[in-house]
Order: structure tokens, then C-alpha cells, then sequence
């Protein structure tokens, strides 16, 4: 349910992500070159000359842009000599999906996977990475676009997860989605008006789609899905935190993995 | 895992509490006098005169106390004309333990808390009131000192469910559960080295006690707990985020009241 607060995101920067700020024109231009993996750049609304260039490269590389105030990029970067430019570097690698499959193999179990459509709140996608690791998911596929990103403040909340659990950032979630079914995954939305969580079988390659914060999981990757797996939910507030939801589920995955070792 | 962050922490109260902000020396020791629930007092450093008068006021009441530079002062209230004082008011009341039995008896179920043995994150004493909500618990506990209250930003990372689920603030944790234990509760530490959380039978009167994100839980609080339920953990980091631990035993009571009911 929780919107994001663009002033909360730029406040967590300036304090946690400094380290991965990189700000003017000439330092951007060369991280580009060099294909830094970046979360967002930053253009001071009204530059003009080589920030195009920028803008150009940015996109062809899928790097989503956002126009600021000058002084919203004076107080990210702690400096003002930025030039009207500044990017927000990962604070981790991405891996890729092969990446996933080759840690599912490696433990000999069927692949499991989370897959978040969305989720903007980087403390949720720390906490679902952190539980990944500890249910023994094989990795988290997350957008590029929208989402949260692995930053600083992402790195923090998952305890070190970031670590083991891979995480694939991609351009289409839908896309992906059909990829995965080719590989053998059946692919479960964690959505309402499915059968209870509990009574279905989750033991196989599996991939499960949580929803975004304030929307849910959208249409177009809803229909992709094969199945809803849904949680009991009482009293006056229709869902739980993404996070909460994720542990719940992929500990009901963890419990029936086991039951079948036994 | 996650420490508190002193900073964090008052650039949270800058945002999202100003509204519960009580600034200067009389307008506090009105709130004071009239009994207003409060998360804590902040004094500037080297503040002298009546503010002996606040400090042993907000002593009596039990209210926490911190010392600060004045700028950090200026900066939570908004103004320079604090005096040296500044109040931090509950965002929302309290409940008393009586009103945990009451919904439980409204509800015709045994009682089902969560002890929360002082979570510091605000965050996830708010996704943990959302899913007591959804998985039907009837009620939080929580400390008085050191640990997160009903500020705003728990408030928002409820998703109302302040509203609907009681929070009762206590000053004894461990005398807290020796009531609840004579009132014929059990009590169940959220623990490593005991049973696998699902091999329990959690459908009696019951409260499950949660530590804190940095230390678990105390060592006095976990002796007085009937038994241990435990998670399995895989990987490489040993316990999870505790809203996500909670999520996923409230779910397992939930589960296992729902079975009984069929």
C-alpha cells in the first residue's frame, strides 16, 4: 500500500548512496562508455549542450533518465560543480537468468524463483532478497524501469544477501515470464482470489510474481501467469506489506521442499 | 540485522512527525501535565532552568529522554524558539492489555499476541501491526524504552492498521509475560534451536515473542518463554528481517485455526 516518496528516495541518496554518485558531464559520459551499471541519471532541468549526448547514451542503454532542480542535484552529489548531471551507480552487480539456473543446479533442486513486479520500496527488496537466501530461493528478478534498484540502501536491508542471491534486472517482466515457461518453470501470482497458498503444490520449478506496492501485479504479467496462489487475509486491510507476503509464501515453498526429503 | 540510525531517526521525525512535535518549555510541560502519550523528549545540550522541572516530569511518566545539540533541535521542531525542549507525541494512542482479550473474546477465539521485544525499526513495527490485521492476531505488545512507538512513519508502514489492531506499550516486557502467563497464555519465543515452527500445535491462547533487528531477544525475556519455535535457515545469513519472521509464524497460527475450524 505504500506509495513512494520521491523526497524519502532523494533524502536515502544524499545519506546512504554518495559513494555511488557520480556527478558532471565528462565523469558521466566515461561511466557510460565503460557501461557502469546505473540505477538512474539525473539532468538539472534546462541543461543544455552535451547533457543530449548524455540523455542519447543513457537511453540506448536503458538507463532510466529524471529531470530535477539544479538544487536537488546540489544536494545529491554535495557538490554544485556537477554540471547539471549526475548518475546514481549500482551498488552491486546484476547477474543474469543463467545465473539462477546454474545456482538451482548446483543444489540440485528444481529452480525457484521470485519475480517482483515492481516493488519501489528498496527496504522490501532488501527484506525479500534477505528471506530468498535464508528459504534458499535461487535468485529475484526484478524491472528495470520503476523499480527499486540494487542501492546502498538495498544492500543494507538485505544483511549481505545481495551476496548469494542472484538478482536479474530486466527490460519486460511479461518477456521474461515466457522465457521462464520455455525453461519449465510454472509461473504462480501471488495475487487475491486464488486457491489458498497451502493446498497447492509448490514443490516443482517455480517461478512466483509479488506484486507492487501500491498497485499490485499488473495486468498484462497477471495473464502470463499460470496459477494465483492466494493468502488468507481477515479484518480491514486487504494485504500485506510485499515483503511479508514473499516470506509467507516462500517459506510455504521451503517447508514443502523439505516434507519431500523427508 | 539492521541497527538504528540515530540520523535516520531524526530526519524521519523532520518529515513525517513535525505535526506531533511539541516545541518550548511551557507548551511541554502543558502536554506533560495532560497526561499526552509521548515517544520521547529531546533537550538541548547544556539547557538549564525549568527544564529540570520537564526532565523529572517525563521521568515520573516514564517517557524517554534525549540529549542533543540545539541544531539538531532546531532542525525537528522547524523553529530556533524551542527553549532547549522539544516533545515527540504519540502519532496514535495506545490500548491496554484488556483490550487484546476484549477483541479476542469479541472475536471468540484464544488470545493470539505478538510480543515485540524491542524492534527499532519503525518500519517493521508498522508491517507487523499490518499483518497482526490480515492473519487475525489481536493485538501488539511492545517496550516503552528504546524501541519504535506509534510515530507517523509507523503509523503509514501500517497501512492504517493502527486503527483496527490494539498496541499496548508496557515497561516490563518480562513481568508483562509472567500476567500473560498466569492469564493462561502460552508463550513462544521466535527463536534458532527448537522445533520447527510448523510441528507446533499454535492453535491455543498463545503470544510469540520477536526480537529486536540487532540482538534478538533478551536473554531474561527469552527464559521466561514456554518453548521455542523455530524457522528452518538455509544459506549464509542466519536469521531473517523481523517483520518477515513474523509474517511467517502468524500465517502457521493462522493456518492452523482455520484447519481446526473445517
Amino acid at each position: 500500500m505504500k506509495k513512494k516518496d520521491t523526497n524519502t528516495d532523494l533524502r536515502n541518496i544524499q545519506d546512504d548512496e554518495r559513494r555511488n554518485i557520480i556527478a558532471g558531464r565528462n565523469p558521466v559520459i566515461e561511466a557510460l562508455r565503460n557501461k557502469r551499471e546505473m540505477e538512474r541519471i539525473i539532468i538539472a532541468d534546462g541543461s543544455e549542450g552535451s547533457i543530449s549526448k548524455i540523455a542519447a547514451m543513457a537511453k540506448e542503454q536503458g538507463i532510466q533518465l529524471q529531470y530535477r532542480e539544479k538544487s536537488v542535484l546540489d544536494r545529491i552529489s554535495g557538490v554544485s560543480s556537477h554540471q547539471g548531471v549526475v548518475a546514481v551507480a549500482s551498488a552491486y552487480e546484476y547477474s543474469e537468468l543463467s545465473d539462477i539456473f546454474d545456482l538451482a543446479s548446483e543444489r540440485g533442486e528444481p529452480p525457484f524463483v521470485m519475480i517482483l513486479d515492481d516493488i519501489e520500496d528498496p527496504h522490501n527488496l532488501g527484506a525479500i532478497m534477505r528471506t530468498c537466501e535464508c528459504a534458499g530461493a535461487h535468485g529475484v528478478i526484478i524491472p528495470k524501469r520503476r523499480a527499486a534498484g540494487l542501492t546502498e540502501t538495498v544492500v543494507k536491508a538485505s544483511a549481505g544477501a545481495v551476496e548469494y542471491v542472484p538478482c536479474v534486472r530486466v527490460s519486460n517482466i511479461a518477456q521474461t515470464i515466457d522465457r521462464l515457461k520455455d525453461m519449465g518453470l510454472w509461473i504462480a501470482a501471488c495475487d487475491m482470489g486464488g486457491e489458498m497458498y497451502y493446498r497447492q503444490d509448490l514443490t516443482g520449478a517455480l517461478g512466483i510474481v509479488i506484486g507492487s506496492e501500491g498497485k499490485g501485479i499488473s495486468r498484462l504479467v497477471k495473464q502470463k501467469c499460470d496459477f494465483t496462489v492466494s493468502m488468507p487475509v481477515q479484518g480491514k486491510i486487504n494485504s500485506l506489506n510485499a515483503s511479508n507476503a514473499a516470506a509467507v509464501i516462500m517459506y510455504e515453498v521451503r517447508k514443502q521442499r523439505d516434507a519431500q526429503q523427508i
